[in-house]
């Protein structure tokens, strides 16, 4: 690797580094950093922290001043080149005089989508392009999908013994995982856009899947930031089971996604929640329909804490881009319940999946795993035909 | 720490990682490594290889020659005193003239405990004991459980994916694992003094229970030891199912546990295997029972690999000292089998485990854990009376 090379990956990892302090707070936008460097001196530093405030590079140009004339700005993201809430960052840099723009990626929204650094190049800036993409795309999963895909990215978290089991036969099922465990969730409900549940979690448990600051194990800066913003709620209730006094609705408002009649969504809105029919062709919500339409309400990530039930729903329907699996140290037994209720016959059938991390968390233990494509054979090819 | 503390303790961690040669090989004795010290330079090194063959101390003595004499010999349990297959080690090290004897541990082995100590110093020897004795012990869990209760330590071998299934309802379960945890079932099969399966395994997937040298994933000359003994292979097959013709038969001498009248003892024997009839009270061969008498033929390691049901009843009657748990990364479903057939009506009955390790072989992951106490609230104390 040539000094340059190393010299662009070290500010690069500093820039991700930066973006990362946003992990709770940009949504909807992606999270975003931003480092300035000129004659090997680093003169500004900045990340995006919420919707409405100064993005990352316009964080850096402040704080690099006059410096930034000849500067090389590192960015996480393709500098976007639209009039948002706020004025292309792709002009800043241009009107800041850098001499190059070294990007991560590219911004896949279209309002953005190479716009940004065409702007940056017709303007004499050397742009280089991508970097560490790899690195930067994982910062924003949620955005990223709900750009290329039109659907937010799916994480189900669920809780289980090492033997598989959510909960006793009887429904049992409270503190399976230890205070560590409960506030890594924590901190996974305050970076997503939404956390969804079902009426039985809401019914058994009392569940109100709220954000609590002092649960969150995080400095106190870092809570500030994370209980800025509250997760949207989403409630799936196909027959309007929970009632309004529940804990649940009493926590905040809340969207309620049914099959039943949408005559009742006066009631709910009385309370401050929204009621929204999606019934499927099955009698039950039409989950497919959700994801797009939560990914048109700018939605990014979307944390599923349900039962068996649902959550084997979104994952029997391929709805989950990853499972953060909590395993507590203990056997509960072979008439528990299961972890997904997912019914299949064959091994062939078996869903095969990929583990990304599997580390300690206090007491227990936690698994990340994603769908891995399925085993397919090479296809036979035909002899060549000799003619 | 003193200079001789720190010194004493790099020799016995020497010791120990040369005991831990004879994992494959030392049946029934335990693994025993020693190291021979004189000012400061190592004179001689040994470890115990097999039963009938020379002990760890005379290999280290026969290698330092003169050079014993006013050395300190590191040895990972106490030398013994009794005349056993070979002579007694405290008499060949008091003979060599050494000076002093580091012990990690007291040999539990009534034929021993203490006695061997007890010689070193009638002679003259400085004598230092217990050093490292948790690594030690960690050494030869079978020897030890055997020789303190009477019992050999049990390794519950299960694979399963990682919604907690280890076959599917049809049964179908081969190759829910890859290559490389099958490669380590075979080094803990190697291990063991006997390896233990059910009928019901033994009919479904052919299992043969036999350690094959090219699936080791050993060096040659470690090979050689892990295969130079074969473990004892055990079925439990209460109503006698299996055919003599089996694979399982086939592949060499077993011993056969069984509820069966204890008649067909004769053709068992014909073909080379033992039956042993262990009845218990449930109609089941009596596992508890089974224990004691392996403990007795002087099994210390004993490998389960044993469906649900098998499984299940060592674990429901508390006879499991270790679990290693293969997990695929795979979901087989909410209809597939069970870990182990265990069934729990209460979260307070749940078995509380301690998670040793989780690490990555090959695609898999292996969970070591063990049982672990029950939570039991501090008894109430009722406050002091005054008088």
């Amino acid at each position: 690797m040539s000094d340059l090379a190393a010299n662009d990956a070290l500010h690069m990892a500093r820039a991700l580094e930066l973006a990362r302090k946003g992990v709770y707070s940009t949504h909807p936008n992606p999270r975003v950093g931003c480092v300035l460097v000129r004659d090997g001196e680093t003169v500004g530093e900045g990340w995006h922290v919420q919707a409405g405030g100064p993005h990352a590079e316009v964080h850096a140009l402040r704080q690099a001043g006059d410096r930034a004339r000849g500067a090389t700005a590192y960015v996480t993201l393709e500098p976007c080149s639209h009039h948002g809430r706020t004025p292309p960052c792709a002009d800043a840099l241009v009107e800041a005089g850098v001499a190059r723009v070294v990007v991560a990626m590219q911004d896949p929204n279209p309002q953005v989508a190479g716009k940004g650094l065409e702007r940056l190049r017709q303007a004499g800036i050397a742009v280089t392009c991508p970097l560490l993409a790899t690195e930067a795309r994982a910062l924003n999963p949620g955005f990223l999908k709900r750009m290329e895909q039109g659907r937010p990215y799916v994480r189900v978290k669920l809780a289980m013994s090492l033997d598989g089991r959510t909960a006793m036969a009887s429904g049992e099922s409270q503190w399976i995982t230890g205070p560590a465990a409960r506030s890594a969730v924590q901190r996974l409900r305050a970076q997503s856009s939404a956390v969804l549940t079902g009426a039985d979690s809401v019914i058994a448990d009392g569940a109100r899947m709220t954000v609590r600051a002092t649960e969150l194990g995080l400095d106190a800066e870092t809570t500030e930031l994370a209980t800025r913003r509250v997760p949207l709620r989403i409630l799936i209730d196909g027959r309007l089971r929970v009632p309004l006094d529940a804990p649940f609705f009493q926590a905040g408002p809340a969207l309620v996604v049914t099959c039943a009649d949408p005559a009742a969504h006066l009631q709910y809105a009385r309370d401050g929640h929204e009621l929204l029919s999606l019934p499927g062709e099955d009698g039950r919500v039409d989950l497919p329909q959700l994801s797009i339409e939560l990914a048109r309400r700018g939605i990014n990530e979307l944390l599923v804490e349900a039962g068996a039930s649902l959550a084997g729903a979104f994952a029997r329907q391929g709805l989950v881009d990853e499972y953060q699996i909590f395993i507590a140290a203990k056997f509960m037994g072979s008439t528990a319940r299961p972890l997904l209720d997912w019914p299949l016959a064959r091994m062939s059938e078996a869903a095969p999946l990929q583990i990304i991390e599997m580390t300690a968390v206090g007491e227990d233990w936690r698994v990340i795993a994603v769908p891995a494509a399925p085993f397919a054979p090479p296809p036979a090819t035909a002899p060549a035909k000799r003619v």
